[in-house]
């Protein structure tokens, strides 16, 4: 039996967001539930980019450095890579990239997204590596190191979460890259595709062949009141 | 290797909210994942319980029926029950007991709770089965047929997720009932204890072990913000 793809997530971002960035989960456990991925290490110590089962961490200075099995993470996400075949696709910019893929019925879909090719630019930032007592995610935020490369080789992976997902996930895309040449990685802010195999693994949990589901529209605002008036 | 619990959840509240009440998965596959918890029909018909692997629904008349493989259902949440000694407890109401597990430090916690014993007061309700084109679930919780029972014996089984997972999940318990003797169940509304075994069954993908974590207040409000700014 083929196995559905599962999303494994330790922590949450909102736990990121309150500044609980001790790690709690080590990247040998991690490992065993995915091969490929994205995550930070305890402290908030760089940008965590997993691929073909190996974590690899950007730290401030730009450096790559596979980790051992005992480092710990606070928030992670990781898959299988089912290895399907990508489509090829070229020329996309972030806001592009995402503008097909909703247009392609994903809003409402999670999925995990990896284009390996080429990139005629990638803008990444890492973060730095913080001590207690640690601050908000939005100040270190703040402090980000930046990087940017032009025509760069290489693997960009991550995720797409609804709305709904704001605060378990980062809605939207949540994107790591990390180049063939481990020169230049990190959380990415944007890039322009010059070519590069597309492949998308969507976590069916969710009515991923209902018309109804995938067109519709989630009022977040009012889900709260909503939730409380029919369910308590 | 013992396998940690996994909570399987197909569809999200927020689906029912918006009226996405079509059938999705068959109950055959569900209960390829978990032979414990809660749910829905297609069409909103009835409130699902989930016990020993077998599917009931608890129909607006209060009739319980267990469900043939095919039927198939929009949101539903299973685990496989670790048939773990429970504690014995009595006289709680369902705000004390929720008072009580967040006293224990359960607040930030996603898990499975199950009371199985003598119930001195029970409230539940149960849904209509709607047709298209379907309202929003606060217009079909108006309508909601309301039971009540005293020293009933049987079995609640659900939820407790915290605010994060609100729309996901119902934030808070989500318990649904079944009488040892199928006479009355549904969504739980109230309850008053006599006396019961409890077992909960934490799903620990989140640090469940980290003091930081248990006793964290996070602000949902500017969730959101927060999120936007640090990463995009």
């Amino acid at each position: 039996m083929r196995k559905d793809p599962k999303l494994f997530q330790h922590g949450t971002l909102a736990m990121l967001v309150a500044g609980l960035f001790d790690g709690t989960m080590s990247i040998e456990e991690l490992l065993k539930h995915g091969d490929s991925g994205i995550g930070t290490c305890s402290g908030l110590d760089g940008e965590m980019v997993i691929l073909d089962g190996i974590a690899y961490t950007i730290r401030r200075n730009g450096t790559v450095e596979a980790l051992s099995g005992d480092v710990k993470t606070p928030f992670a996400c990781v898959h299988f890579d089912p290895k399907s075949p990508g489509q090829k696709v070229s020329g996309f910019s972030l806001p592009e990239l995402e503008a097909y893929l909703k247009g392609q019925g994903m809003g409402n879909i999670f999925y995990a997204v990896k284009l390996t090719g080429r990139f005629a630019k990638m803008k990444t930032r890492t973060v730095f590596k913080q001590e207690k007592p640690y601050p908000g995610l939005s100040e270190v935020a703040d402090q980000q190191a930046v990087f940017e490369g032009e025509n760069t080789t290489g693997t960009l992976i991550g995720y797409y979460a609804p709305d709904l997902y704001q605060g378990i996930a980062s809605s939207g895309f949540h994107l790591h890259y990390l180049s063939a040449d481990h020169a230049l990685g990190g959380h990415v802010l944007d890039f322009q595709l010059a070519e590069a195999d597309l492949s998308l693994t969507p976590f069916i949990h969710l009515p991923t062949s209902n018309a109804d589901f995938l067109q519709a529209n989630f009022d977040l605002a009012s889900l709260n009141d909503q939730i409380q008036q029919a369910e308590h």
